[in-house]
């Protein structure tokens, strides 16, 4: 253990002096100093992912709780008085950095969903994710409205549109553990949870939509038309991603075969992905709308020339590049989490109403299931997880900004983080336990 | 072509909305709007690289020149009154974006680099190097205060830095492509380039050490104590860079070893790199000069214990990362060159006289060669590319900034682009001529 404290002091006594540096070269704006900040930044946040996700994994936790627990950690090393990483949370390039691992997560998610099976899926399915979308949804306003009714309608409704997309990759990885994955219940979740993203995008749109033009017009009255203005763009926007993305990825894909310079499958499934997320954030929409979409109708199959040719596939390509970027969104997602709110009482209040409106809201789900002698619970509880999907519907929330305040105050970003957090820690000993009870 | 010509007016329908929407978010700076157009640009750079870089990979010319020359287009639009895409030029994410993709560039010209080939390269090889830095410098610094003799001293000493540094990737390709890789001459040459590099980053390291400190005290004065304090920690970093950065990344890799989590190695290598590119920049010193140094001490068979457990190499790893940013610098790079600078002589013969040192500079190397028998033209010919290390070099004299003025100007950054193309461009067939005489 030794060699081991020898690489702490010989780390510590390195960074040290270079975050006093940062510290300092935060005030005024050189362009070196912040290119020199971003890079420390980057170390101090690719290292600290790590670490935590490791201590997570080995307690069979996610790792991804462990990048948010560290970027927790780092965004409140104030409360102890260590001020020297406070250019953590002000650095720009590393707030941005977050923002593209988000769309290459999103992306990625796409990737591994096929439109062909969103289309496929079975009615039980469309049915268990229509309803887990929108009786969160409901709850999550009335209980926003009920402890906080001094806030405007649409942070009710973000809050609501916050609840309503299921993080299936908990539930998968505990159903494929206890080798349960061959079961209908299974089929079902798996199958919800890919329309129930598609339908939580829609909300996402639509709420930030009507965000953005309250912000614009300066009115937070509820304007029908608008809504309504909204939601055909978002539905336009996806079917235009969808037939006309393909279409472009297509012929961009032939047009890059005769190509034979270096590295055009990854540039040119990069440049899909960033095209459609930046239409998407041009008209209002998240960038992350788009690149899912993108995913959605990238297949790997179109680049089968590439590969043929001895290029890797798209998935291969893209992993380093999301295994560096994503954790990173994580940690600054961590570090948006202000732990000083939870000494007023209401906001443990908050977090405790929340939580529960979402886990409530989710067995709703089981009314779906119109197949008899399935376990219902086992359905409802595997929509639990909210996971990564309901942090980026919180950093999105508490991005936007009407009237120079972010929708989402640093109390519901809090509170928002506890409840993903409690929903992807409960849902596995839950399932494990619902298991066991059948088989006895 | 029909399907082609479709592809151009979709892309072209989708993609002008977007380029007068980024022209006018330019003006105000709100978070949302900055993401857009950073992921909006990054469709234009990336897409432009490929093609500019097919384009010259056609022409049997390096993919590289092609890159710079699509950079100097898309940086120029403005001379035929194009001006959608305006905030390329001033997008601060992008250009912290080219910035990282150099700093990735230098580590994986590090990686390529073995510490213990660089002792090991014979007299010749280095007394070739040697004379090969020397000369440009001192002809580049005369070239530039006879043309411009009313610019103070350090920038002339820039100019003649950015001579000094060999791009021995070019030659390489043309010795391999004529099958003469096994002669004793091209030993030499690649011998000679690998510590051409190291000699390179050191003189960029002291001249750029001397202009921070010009800049903080304000008196360009040659202040001989500061030079040699500069020296000195240029030569200390470096040498802690590979003593310590060693020490660091062995440990670093050992305990990581013990880590179950996804994604450790490619964490562990790019943090190595992240942090000595950003210690370099603490001290003074370019990030690229810490980021070689990280690559250099960094060895493949470190990470044996991950490739057996399944993990690709590292190597393998980095290459989707920088085939992305790598071309993104180089794009940035021709941005800088502004072509209606060129209307004036001065400039033009500027270009001419510098280039003209560039290629006289490195014939001197062939003074190095001890050896008899050897074909000294071959040396003294296959040191002229200066490529993509000419292009960092410039790059970093364009960024650095003395009295609200940058150290190279306009004018300036021009002309060594020229140089940097027409070195490059000149070798493969004097190198081809030169091997047909010695054959006839």
């Amino acid at each position: 253990m030794l060699s081991l404290r020898t690489l702490y002091l010989s780390l510590a006594s390195l960074a040290f002096p270079a975050f006093v540096y940062c510290a300092e070269a935060g005030q005024h704006g050189d362009h070196g100093a912040i290119v020199v900040e971003f890079l420390l930044s980057l170390v101090v946040i690719i290292l600290a992912a790590k670490l935590g996700g490791e201590i997570f994994e080995r307690m069979n936790q996610p790792a991804v709780l462990g990048e948010l627990v560290m970027g927790i950690l780092l965004g409140n090393l104030a409360l102890v008085n260590f001020h020297y990483l406070d250019f953590l949370k002000t650095s720009d390039a590393l707030a941005i950095t977050a923002e593209i691992g988000v769309v290459i997560l999103l992306f990625e998610v796409g990737l591994e969903s096929h439109l062909k099976e969103l289309l496929a899926v079975g009615f039980s399915a469309l049915l268990v994710a229509v309803l887990g979308v929108i009786a969160p949804m409901f709850l999550g306003y009335g209980v926003s409205y009920l402890l906080a009714p001094d806030l405007p309608w649409y942070v009710h409704a973000f809050v609501g549109a916050t609840l309503a997309a299921t993080s299936v990759g908990i539930t998968a990885r505990v159903l494929k553990d206890l080798r349960r994955m061959d079961t209908k219940e299974a089929r079902i979740v798996l199958g919800a949870a890919v329309v129930d993203d598609v339908l939580g995008l829609i909300v996402l749109a639509v709420v930030s939509g009507v965000i953005a033009s309250i912000s614009q017009t300066g009115s937070a009255a509820v304007d029908y038309g608008a809504v309504g203005i909204i939601v055909a763009k978002a539905v336009v926007f996806l079917a235009a991603a969808v037939l006309l993305g393909r279409f472009i990825h297509v012929r961009l894909v032939n047009f890059g075969q005769s190509f034979k310079v270096a590295g055009i499958p990854l540039a040119i499934a990069i440049s899909h992905c960033f095209l459609w997320a930046g239409l998407a954030g041009l008209i209002g929409l998240a960038p992350i709308v788009g690149a899912f979409a993108a995913g959605l109708v990238l297949e790997q199959s179109d680049y089968d020339e590439f590969t043929s040719r001895g290029n890797d596939t798209i998935e291969h390509l893209i992993h380093p590049i999301s295994s560096v970027l994503v954790p990173i969104f994580f940690v600054v997602m961590g570090m948006k989490v202000d732990l000083s709110v939870f000494g007023s009482g209401r906001v443990l209040l908050l977090a405790a109403a929340i939580t529960v409106a979402a886990i409530i809201g989710k067995q709703v789900c089981s009314l779906g299931v119109l197949e008899k002698g399935l376990n219902r619970l086992v359905i409802g509880v595997g929509m639990i997880p909210r996971g990564e999907v309901g942090l980026i519907f919180t950093g999105i929330g508490a991005s936007l900004v009407v009237g120079g305040a972010p929708v989402l105050s640093a109390e519901l970003v809090s509170a928002l983080v506890v409840m993903v957090m409690v929903t992807t820690v409960v849902t596995p000993p839950l399932l494990k336990a619902l298991f066991a009870r059948q088989a006895a």
